[in-house]
């Protein structure tokens, strides 16, 4: 008999799980169905801020895979239609789909013996007044960005406020600069991009000014006043500022869409995400999860943590649908490696940061350098500051973060992969890396850096503070 | 009583490990005292190519430190003078200075507790007639980059031949060709950067080409023909081409410049160079050495080879300072990075080559992905090629080339890292690398090359061919 694999959303993760099943197994074994909610499938919700500028000119091509082209691979997916419950015991979805999805509007129990959970992460909105005026807008899925752009084009935006200073936040803004309109960033904390350290936020919090940008730091967002057309028209901040405003864009990040899992009794994590184990499996039999909605074994400290990232949905949505296709495969967890580009400014982390280390319990010394991306000679050379968090005594590389002009982010990589194998900045030192005048100094400012670590650890041994 | 070391060879080597003893030891508990035959102290060789082609306009910005800067360190250097012998019973070296040294000519035994060679390479010369011409040059040192680029300044060449396409033949013959003046590179491969395998070869011989430079492959140098000025007029290769030369650059490689240790009685290794243990102790006591003059372990092959390159040499040298400076530290082997830029073409390469593996009996297979440095949609995306070379069985990976446009390159050091810390393709795979459309597909290039090259295992094992 023909096993049925249900997916529930079809962005990353879930055809990412859809794809790789259907590679290991024909339409006779498994068939397979997929629903969105949306109208789009496998897009690169990254790409979303670069289309909205304009950089990118073609929405088409933030799409991977339309429905069709997966339809022609042998799955069945239904946009425009709503999962609203899982009977695990009847082994049904229910499915509702939208007057102007493809088949009309109707509501149905679709069964499965298997299913894959790939319900993505929800915007953060902040309990405020006028929250749900019209042109207040998030910018997670592909019919946000038409949103966004929509009311951009309409030519009746001329200020926007961005909520949150985050990756999202700050990468909106300046898809709203390159448009030439006035853009403010307001941020509850005294720097933007928190996950990275302060003096790495001051950094960002500078490049962001230079490009034109309004930065509102240190101050929360207390209500959104909507004119007598329900739009909003400002954002008042905790502080009592009044920032006016045709178009409020929300950064805020996004917490995991966990309730229909939680509703039909598959078992949440202690930070919040679906639990699954090493295949992507939950607690509850033939019931998988991968993307923005699980929760994932951060590898420094131990825990388990929610991180939405594409990046990590397409990894397990293809650990889960190997897995499902009779293969083996395992996401053995994350490290907190991240990368932005904001403004001219390159950003990246990997690791801890300063405050998370603290909270995981590391005790740590820190160090920065301040090199350049080629040769300090050759022509092009650009600004490039590493930053390292290394454990003490050990000297194990707990964290790194960088910034710095073209050329400087991917260098994160490598220390990412130093991090993955709990290298210490010692051995990092003699790493046998590329090395010629247009691409790097004849020590790499990741070498550099490292050895700079190196001699803090060595210090702090010899001052005792590490005993 | 103070201690006397003595360094020969003042270039990054032989400088590295005297700042280092320095760093450690005051005037007072150690005497330094550094001999170069040349001029300069402590500068790029790498970047020579670069100011010969006047990408980098001024050739003092090549030198790191000078003479005087490392006279104000307390380190006391003899440029123009050369180490005839050392003997190691007296403890003393033989030095003579030219007569335009700062000292003038004059010759004398300087007695040494402790002796660092760092004399470097010889850049090699093919045995045939002509080959001693006042214009057939090397590019190994910086007075070497001076003759050619007084070669070029003095308006008599127009035609150039370049004997050697590795690296440094390109880099030269790029460098000539920038200058708008005719080039052709011979060498006896039937491709180029004969360090790559050949299908690397034939994309960088393309490249070449592409920039009006002339590949003569297959063949190499059989005389070099001199006018009655004795100069150099034209290459006779060995398949009876005549190639007309202003100026002849060889660009042929190195081997180690060990005559000085050789005579010493100081013993050399298997590969040639100077046998040195994981702290740069040769096996004279007292005698340490570093640099392009010594073999180090490759840690994929298990053997001693010697590689001259920069950024070890600096290692090296950092390492030997540091333990005659009392501290400890090691030099654990190389695997192989070089990255290179051939006109607009990066290449690299880390870890072995097909050829390389089947010398050191590994058995492996091979697969190579094309993907864009950026997302795909991503304005300034550029072509990437990942090949990477995995054991077959356990999947490690035993080296990896890459070869593709701006921003490709540099990703070489996410593999050397990898192979470092002896990883498999399936486990490179799950590495936490920074995704952002700006920088890279959701699936970074090198994943996707990891993915194939663990597929490719697979499908091995299954065929039982590893078996």
């Amino acid at each position: 008999m023909t096993e049925r694999l249900v997916v529930v959303g079809a962005d990353a993760a879930g055809m990412a799980a859809a794809s790789q099943a259907r590679r290991r197994r024909t339409a006779d074994e498994l068939a397979i169905t997929a629903f969105d909610r949306g109208e789009h499938t496998s897009y690169s919700a990254c790409g979303i801020p670069y289309w909205v500028s304009g950089v990118v000119p073609d929405m088409a091509s933030l799409v991977v895979r339309t429905p069709a082209e997966h339809a022609a691979n042998g799955i069945d997916v239904h946009t425009g239609t709503e999962v609203t419950g899982v009977d695990l015991d009847r082994r049904v979805v229910h499915a509702r789909s939208h007057g102007d999805s493809p088949g009309g509007a109707r509501e149905w129990a679709e069964p499965f013996d298997t299913l894959v959970l790939a319900t993505g992460s929800i915007p953060m909105r902040p309990p405020v007044d006028g929250i749900d005026a019209p042109n207040v807008l998030g910018v997670q899925v592909l019919d946000d960005g038409l949103a966004v752009r929509a009311e951009l084009d309409s030519g009746r935006v001329r200020r926007v406020v961005v909520v949150g200073g985050g990756y999202i936040g700050l990468e909106i803004a300046e898809a709203v600069r390159v448009r030439e309109l006035e853009v403010t960033v307001v941020d509850r904390s005294p720097q933007p991009i928190g996950t990275f350290d302060p003096d790495i936020g001051d950094r960002v919090a500078e490049a962001v000014r230079a490009m034109g940008i309004t930065m509102v730091l240190g101050d929360g967002v207390a209500a959104i006043e909507t004119g007598s057309d329900g739009r909003a028209v400002a954002v008042h901040t905790a502080s009592g500022q009044v920032l006016p405003a045709d178009l409020v864009v929300l950064g805020l990040g996004v917490r995991p869409a966990v309730g229909l899992a939680r509703d039909a009794g598959v078992p949440l994590g202690t930070s919040g995400g679906i639990a699954v184990d090493q295949q992507m499996r939950t607690q509850a039999p033939g019931v998988w999860a991968a993307g923005d909605c699980v929760e994932s074994l951060h590898r420094l400290s131990g825990q388990r943590v929610v991180v939405a990232l594409g990046t990590h949905a397409n990894k397990q949505g293809r650990v889960a649908g190997i897995n499902i296709g009779g293969g083996y495969a395992v996401f053995p967890g994350v490290i907190g490696t991240a990368v932005t580009k904001v403004c001219s400014l390159e950003v990246a982390r990997t690791g801890l940061s300063e405050q998370e280390c603290r909270e995981a319990g590391y005790a740590f010394v820190t160090t920065a350098v301040d090199s350049t991306t080629r040769a300090g000679y050759f022509p092009g050379a650009e600004p490039i500051r590493v930053k390292m968090i290394a454990e003490k005594r050990s000297g194990r590389l707990l964290g790194a973060q960088i910034v710095g002009r073209e050329g400087a982010a991917k260098r994160i990589d490598v220390l990412a992969t130093a991090i993955w194998n709990t290298m210490t900045v010692d051995e990092i030192l003699s790493l046998d890396l590329g090395y010629a005048p247009p691409f790097a100094p004849v020590w790499d400012p990741v070498l550099v850096a490292a050895r700079k670590a190196f001699d803090a650890v060595e210090a702090d041994v010899r001052h005792g503070s590490a005993r």
